[in-house]
């Protein structure tokens, strides 16, 4: 079963059945819902030992940093400001006391840094020789500037938007960017807040699938231009091309975002942003997405990345 | 090292330092930030398997519900009001489609019962062979009856304080309470609303543990009459005797609450309450927790149950 199949049956369950608290469900970067009439942002993201990190090889603190970081990443799909975080951590047996505590300094650099304190947490351990490290961090958040700027949601996309990108693509999971990125916190309110931005989501499961992500939510189709996309440095190893990687990698934790065709110049050259952002494409009505070569040859955009199938 | 020295360690690193969103920090069953002037619960709280179900013997629809159901009995205890809930499960690999629902379908039929919608929540798999079923739950929440019931914490007990508890204790884990047991979400507000309760808890971890760290928050000792002690019918077992089960065990999910002595004859006969509340001991200044016999003989109250050790 693919997690998306998994997510559209749970749809179908009718979760918030009889409930009016819910304003965005499942499917989206982070839920909202309605707080004594504020709209409070939920997130909750967790990270596995040898899915998303290796212990051995990259540390506790490195996967502590990465569990909060991985989640003020879907904050910044929002475009919204983090409130707080809570953490869950399931420890192997045999981690030091050393190790726990990195675990924590490695969430705590990101939550001074973004101010997003850990309000608290629960600690459990596997039994003997069973289990692997598993942090799950729940984050909340609430929009930008007193609620002034909107949440961005996936699901808004026009046909006719261009698709914008920010940063380069690919090739994150073989270095060390996949665990020491910056979320994209100040930037993503920045264009929510300068920019007309439409819909919004964070490549960490790579460009393609979360370009799917995005049409699926706003029932819209899509055409990548292959020259555009900003392919980084370190993308494409063993036979797979630069391109191919920075397409399906994912673990980039950039924004891809849509906003009216006329506006993306302005974007794209904004020299207020510190960040490179890229126009790669734009939003059709088509039902279908589509890569599109220099000679102007297209087809059909191959879905993959992260997602899981069992 | 002890889940308690930890906390006591996270707690030394001022996770809050410089925020002031903060009101209720790490070491209570839920934290309280202040979220836009409201006072927001937080809780995290997960189930692993081998640890608290045994995914082969309960199925995963139990440990589905299980993973809601401690989280709703943390809410019980700060006497608050559930708001919702998101949810990460790691499966392993082996767990089939059929399996991952009912995961989902034991959380819901709680949510349901409790108007706690399941707002959101990510999935991950283990590689092929590793890892174990992994759920965790935040979960949120807001002070009853529109913030007129103040949230009840463990830090409020006071010397002189009678300590009372809900239902009977001892042998949960032995047979299917800890997989069926109700959160005393209804009882525990009517509990605040009624009666002057100082500080209450969930014993999750056992009566002696989760009363040591009520002592321990509140600065405070007590004295325990073991005659009183209200001793489940299936408590003890395997050399164990039934009051060392009903104070050592956990898995019960009833609450620990105290309040000023001269009122606690009246919630003990509370024909209103739909539940046994039974006094058991008496809150002191003494700075240590010891338990009483029948023939006055007192000796320190073991702490034990679910504290883990590294």
């Amino acid at each position: 079963m693919k997690e998306s199949d998994f997510l559209q049956w749970v749809f179908q369950q009718d979760v918030s059945g009889g409930y009016d608290k819910i304003l965005v469900g499942p499917g989206d970067d982070m839920a909202a819902v309605n707080f004594n009439g504020s709209q409070l942002l939920v997130g909750i993201d967790q990270v596995l030992d040898m899915v998303h990190f290796d212990l051995k090889k990259h540390g506790a603190r490195a996967a502590g940093r990465k569990s909060l970081a991985r989640n003020l990443s879907d904050v910044a799909a929002m475009a919204a400001e983090p409130a707080g975080a809570v953490a869950s951590v399931a420890l192997p047996g045999s981690l030091t006391d050393m190790e726990a505590r990195q675990i924590y300094l490695g969430m705590k650099e990101l939550a001074e840094e973004f101010e997003c304190p850990i309000a608290g947490g629960d600690i459990s351990v596997w039994p003997a020789k069973m289990g692997l490290l598993h942090i799950s961090v729940c984050i909340f958040a609430k929009p930008s500037d007193g609620g002034k700027v909107a949440p961005v949601l996936r699901s808004n996309a026009k046909p006719g938007d261009a698709i914008c990108v920010t940063g380069d693509l690919g090739g994150a999971w073989h270095t060390s960017r996949h665990l020491e990125f910056t979320p994209r916190i100040r930037e993503a309110a920045d264009l929510a807040r300068k920019h007309q931005i439409h819909s919004m989501i964070d490549i960490s499961d790579g460009l393609a699938t979360d370009l799917y992500n995005l049409c699926n939510a706003s029932k819209t189709g899509a055409e990548i231009f292959a020259d555009a996309v900003p392919v980084h440095p370190e993308a494409g190893r063993c036979g797979v091309s630069p391109l191919s990687a920075a397409l399906a990698d994912g673990e980039d934790y950039e924004l891809l975002f849509t906003l009216p065709d006329r506006l993306s110049d302005a974007v794209c050259s904004d020299d207020g942003m510190d960040l490179k952002v890229t126009k790669i494409g734009v939003m059709t009505d088509a039902g279908k997405v589509v890569i599109t070569d220099r000679n102007g040859k297209q087809k059909p955009l191959e879905k993959s990345g992260w997602e899981y199938e069992t």
